[in-house]
């Protein structure tokens, strides 16, 4: 059985640091052909004049072993040159772009320019940078995620998240030109290939919710089984501003608030040991098996434990609903 | 006399190198606010989105001693990471471009696109690099040099000057746009203002002519005193394809074809002692009195001394033509 469920088709869907660890993971459990992360785009900036991609930027470097393993973004053995010179010369400074991380933006935007879609471009340059499982930027249509604040009204998200450091109040959240985003080719075949979807634990509302968001996607994950791993641990967030925005909405930062803001998506879901005491009331408010395990992904060679508990934990629940043979036979492992 | 003439305001024409080695120089001869260097724009190019102006580059690099000594180009201390990070994604890295470097190409590539004219950058770019002359590109206008090849047939200057390293046979040069173009603001009023103007050693085919070429500024030489320097020295160049495209053209590369491509332009003429035998025929042939003295401008301390002898020479000249009291009055120097 080991071997069978190891190689089902697998879906993550991702933002950034949490996600790109999650996947980390993953791609050390799985064959690369059974998987595939669809990550979110919202994110996405232009800054002078190149396109910036920070959470497929951060899943790429990730999975190729060449993100900074301290600042949760950019390239390790950085340095930042480029960045001096612009300060110098008086230009803005607030999203720090490294030398080496710098290339991708030059490179990308090149071939963007040249008309190639994103969701190419990611997957050569994964492959260049020797990332095996398939990345996907869930659209290659411009979706811009827009932070309604109390103290300054709508931010583009990296002014809410850099400029401003996650500091303003949150009222909302807004993805515009969702409605008219289609998923990038290969996004839908591979949701509906996959025997299973986890759902990283990266940020409910601005980094999962506009990829679930881009029409199509939610409903691609009817009858899938679908596990999402809770961002929030002991009322907090290993990084970024969810548990903080759960309380602007007026929300309990906990992991019981994000089985909520999933539920009507999940088949099982999954929180940290030091949580374990929210289980019963997940699995009895959510109505979905809650497994309790160590999700805490550093130092790294934890996150292979943890993408390992998770996969058993969803596999199990695939079996119960395609129990035996299932329609996602086995793909092989040589 | 010596206070007066040097307060005299004065233009360089200028290229990248060897004209900036010269505006060096001058900088060191002129007060500040005495000297203006008119820059070639026609070398300028578009790379990963960004908007690149190499002479414009060379020229205010060169004066804030920010230059590379060794490669004539680009900045000192200079590190390659974005470049590396475009070679392994496969990009293209014909054009290098340093990190350091970069940083002056995303600041005005961001400031032009919000409708900022290249000269207004510039000069503020050398007043925070601490630039004291000023520094002009002669338009704002896109002109664009294409090389007519024999093997390569038209090739935008870039790609003739640096990706096939100036090998191709020249046919000819045309100035893609110069009709068009204006002279940026603040150039004509520099000519007009302008008691000499000189012509750098810069390769008079594509860094002086596409200066010359801009509608106006031929014009407003008429009756200033215009004094070129051969960037030809004993029948090679010191940096660059000057002396090669003269011998491509049917031309003898030498100070004297230099010389006769300036003609109708020229009060006087200045050549390198090492071809003090052409003077006479210079002399006779074109009609204007030619300076022999010691033009390399290598090691860095020369080039004061090179600029010094220029200028007394075009000063001796000036006041043959506006005897005593000029209509160009002293600035005074404090």
């Amino acid at each position: 059985m080991a071997a069978q469920s190891r190689s089902l088709p697998a879906v993550v869907l991702s933002g950034g640091v949490g996600g790109a660890r999650f996947a980390w993971g993953m791609a050390r459990v799985l064959p690369a052909e059974a998987l595939t992360i669809i990550v979110n785009v919202a994110d996405d900036l232009e800054l002078f004049g190149l396109y910036i991609s920070p959470d497929v930027d951060t899943v790429c470097y990730t999975l190729a072993d060449l993100e900074d393993p301290e600042r949760g973004w950019g390239r390790a053995d950085e340095t930042w040159h480029a960045m001096e010179t612009v300060a110098r010369l008086g230009g803005p400074t607030w999203f720090r772009l490294g030398d080496r991380d710098l290339g991708l933006h030059l490179e990308r935007t090149r071939r963007m320019a040249q008309g190639e879609p994103l969701s190419r471009i990611t997957q050569d340059f994964c492959r260049r940078l020797g990332v095996a499982p398939k990345v996907l930027p869930v659209t290659d249509d411009p979706v811009r995620t827009i932070v309604d604040t109390v103290e300054h009204g709508p931010l583009p998200f990296q002014e809410y998240f850099v400029r401003y450091r996650t500091e303003p109040q949150v009222r909302g959240f807004r993805f515009v030109g969702i409605e008219q985003a289609r998923p990038a080719a290969g996004v839908l075949e591979a949701l509906q290939h996959a025997a299973i979807v986890l759902i990283a634990p990266s940020n409910p509302w601005v980094s999962v919710d506009p990829i679930l968001a881009v029409p199509g996607v939610r409903a691609a994950l009817q009858g899938k089984t679908v596990v999402a791993v809770s961002p929030i641990i002991g009322g907090r967030t290993v990084k970024g501003p969810a548990a903080k925005m759960f309380r602007e909405l007026g929300l309990e930062p906990s992991a019981l608030s994000v089985a909520r803001h999933y539920a009507d998506l999940l088949s099982g879901f999954v929180i940290d040991t030091e949580d374990a005491s929210l289980a019963p009331r997940i699995q009895a408010e959510v109505g979905v098996p809650v497994l309790v395990t160590e999700t805490l992904m550093q130092p790294k060679p934890r996150r292979e434990q943890v993408a390992r508990s998770v996969w058993e934990f969803a596999v199990a629940l695939y079996e119960v609903v395609s129990p035996a043979s299932s329609a996602h036979g086995p793909l092989g492992e040589g």
